[in-house]
């Protein structure tokens, strides 16, 4: 047979696959493997943070101790003593998580994907913020709903502009109330009150996806939704921030009669997530461990916070803003109106520096004067060169 | 606030979730979880198999060598070493697979979620077996296909049968050709080569699910349809059933054009297999290993599988017939037509054995006088004093 012809044949794609694009963080992160490069696009967590030497003994306790168990298939739901470590994380100040409301999901991703699944038809609905998570928007996408944008401020989303006009027919609302992805805005406590109580009163969750909840530098946390409204809210967490991302373990929290619902995707979509790295997960946090481990990140990423902001206030011209966040791992800039941040980013590049461009985080009307900085894998000396290099750019195009 | 009353919100479902079901097989584990239960209920490989000192070895290796890496955000595509591991294993023959046809997903279970995405669209026409993998049929079924089943006799499916009628507008085939679930058959090298011809004629591609194909008994495996027709076949392969099914890692082999809109598809579903599992397969598989573990497995299966078939001969009355499977994990069974094995089922379960009916297996038209029977978990002992219960329960219903 003769294969020097590789075209695949012309197979019909379904519709929502004719719709499907790459993440434009994913094609710029290939070009910012070059060491030379300065990145500040990446989602991605520093590697001195991951408890390596906790891993390892979490590996081999369980390999010599259960070993059968954490090879062989298990429950669609997720493993049970972890299911009942997260409900019991959020079992505070009067509020009670029942492990029956948790599924673990494979990352926190996946729990997009199943909400999608479960929620969404053509054409329904979706509530998101303005700008948003833009793996959401990939995910939600391919059930192919009508997104409708939210009001947002330099504060985040504004409850008061959830009118029954705007969310007539919706099947969920998407926000992450704490220093969101991109822009590292967190809500206040008045505004997620009010969103609580929005939730109350809706005919469709409000999902309240939280990786970032634990990387506030202060240590101040503020409350989560789901202990506002613990009936009407979909809680989304991640290991990924806060231990390592490479193990994909995530978590739903959400009212039975919808996890159920879940569950039942779950099991057509992957059987389970990987009983192995569920149970290392457990292993490693199960006596307190992240109480100790999350406060030498939030210092790490403050701090690196904080090198970022002093050189943008240092190099960038005027007519630049950026936010101040109290957490998480991102600043999100605006430069002058007319200027494109998909075109500086081509010219960033050539000058080994990369970011990524706002318009994709927006499911319409993007600002195109918009982009974000990640300062979390960059110390502090490459920062300053970095943010250095953009604004001598950022000057060019003005 | 007021939790004693907790009932969910009436949330809309999506229509796919509205027709969501259980798996017939989950709910009856759940019931065989019981010790005193001899349970042919199972597809769950024996985890007398899983080499966990390779599994500990390589665990604590990876996490020496290579931490940040294997605990780190990774690409959707998967590990490359593993992904040109699997390409070098089907390049047999004068055949040649490229690492760029390879995408790793977390189970074989999560190709048939990725292959639903990208080819099905509601009401689409999905050819299958008859009868077929019941998981595929959850799987696609989300994506609200509308089932064709395919003329299939005791030596599986009739390619002879795939008309122009039968085909028409058809996304894809799904096929089992070795060892099939639930059937235990193995389709005829005659048969191969007239599914890969027609393959290659077809506008959509042909499905080539193979998680059984290393456990063939006599270690005399059938050429796979990808090896006769590499741009027409797309190919599922697992390591749930030769190494361990709680990691979670399993492949899709397909033409890039394809390949390119499953990585999208995956992008959006659970951003990437986890770092970790991938790795560790990788690091036990790559010097050969699966080529002398896997004959012990096939030893094990292969006495246990005569066990079965020696303790239904000896015991099953007249008028009830199975196959004798050359591989694989199942043997089905056909009792006399007025039997129903699920009402059998409801008495093996109160006399403490325990099987799958055959109907949920059937996209349409179920013989509910059928059932599958596993015989990989159970001591040989154990198989012949379940199979005497079996038998006498048919012997009350005849």
């Amino acid at each position: 047979m003769d294969h020097s012809d590789l075209r695949a044949p012309a197979w019909q794609l379904s519709e929502r696959a004719r719709k499907l694009t790459s993440s434009a963080i994913r094609e710029i992160l290939k070009v910012t493997e070059r060491p030379e490069v300065i990145s500040f696009a990446g989602g991605l967590p520093s590697p001195a943070t991951f408890p390596v030497a906790q891993m390892r003994e979490a590996s081999e306790r369980i390999l010599r101790d259960a070993p059968a168990a954490a090879l062989q298939y298990s429950a669609t739901e997720g493993y049970l003593p972890l299911r009942e470590w997260v409900a019991a994380r959020y079992s505070v100040g009067g509020v009670q998580i029942r492990p029956t409301q948790v599924l673990i999901t494979t990352g926190s991703q996946q729990a997009l994907d199943l909400l999608g699944k479960v929620l969404i038809c053509p054409q329904s609905p979706v509530l998101v913020e303005t700008p948003t998570y833009l793996g959401a928007l990939q995910s939600f996408s391919l059930y192919e709903p009508r997104y409708v944008q939210v009001p947002t401020d330099d504060a985040g989303l504004i409850p008061a502009g959830l009118t029954s006009e705007l969310t007539a027919g919706a099947r969920l609302l998407y926000a992450q109330p704490n220093f969101q992805n991109p822009t590292g805005r967190r809500l206040s406590l008045e505004r997620r009150r009010a969103l609580a109580e929005f939730a109350m009163n809706a005919p469709f969750p409000v999902v309240e996806d939280d990786p970032y909840g634990a990387l506030d530098y202060a240590g101040e946390p503020l409350p989560t939704l789901l202990s506002m409204a613990p009936e009407h809210i979909v809680h989304l967490g991640s290991f990924s921030k806060v231990l390592a991302p490479g193990l994909r373990v995530g978590y739903i929290v959400a009212p039975e009669e919808l996890h159920f619902k879940l569950v039942q995707a779950k099991q057509a979509t992957d059987l389970h997530t990987p009983s192995f790295t569920q149970r290392i997960v457990h292993e490693v946090v199960k006596d307190g461990f992240l109480d100790r481990h999350v406060p030498t990140i939030r210092a790490l990423y403050r701090d690196q916070c904080a090198a970022m902001l002093a050189a943008l206030e240092r190099y960038m011209p005027e007519g630049v803003s950026w936010n101040r966040p109290e957490g998480g791992m991102f600043i999100w800039v605006s430069l002058p109106a007319h200027i494109d941040s998909m075109k500086l980013l081509e010219a960033a590049v050539a000058n080994n520096v990369a970011f990524v461009p706002g318009a994709p985080f927006y499911a319409d009307h993007p600002e195109h004067n918009t982009l974000r900085l990640s300062f979390v894998t960059v110390p502090p000396a490459k920062i300053d060169e970095g943010v250095a290099k953009l604004a001598a750019l950022v000057r060019t195009h003005l």
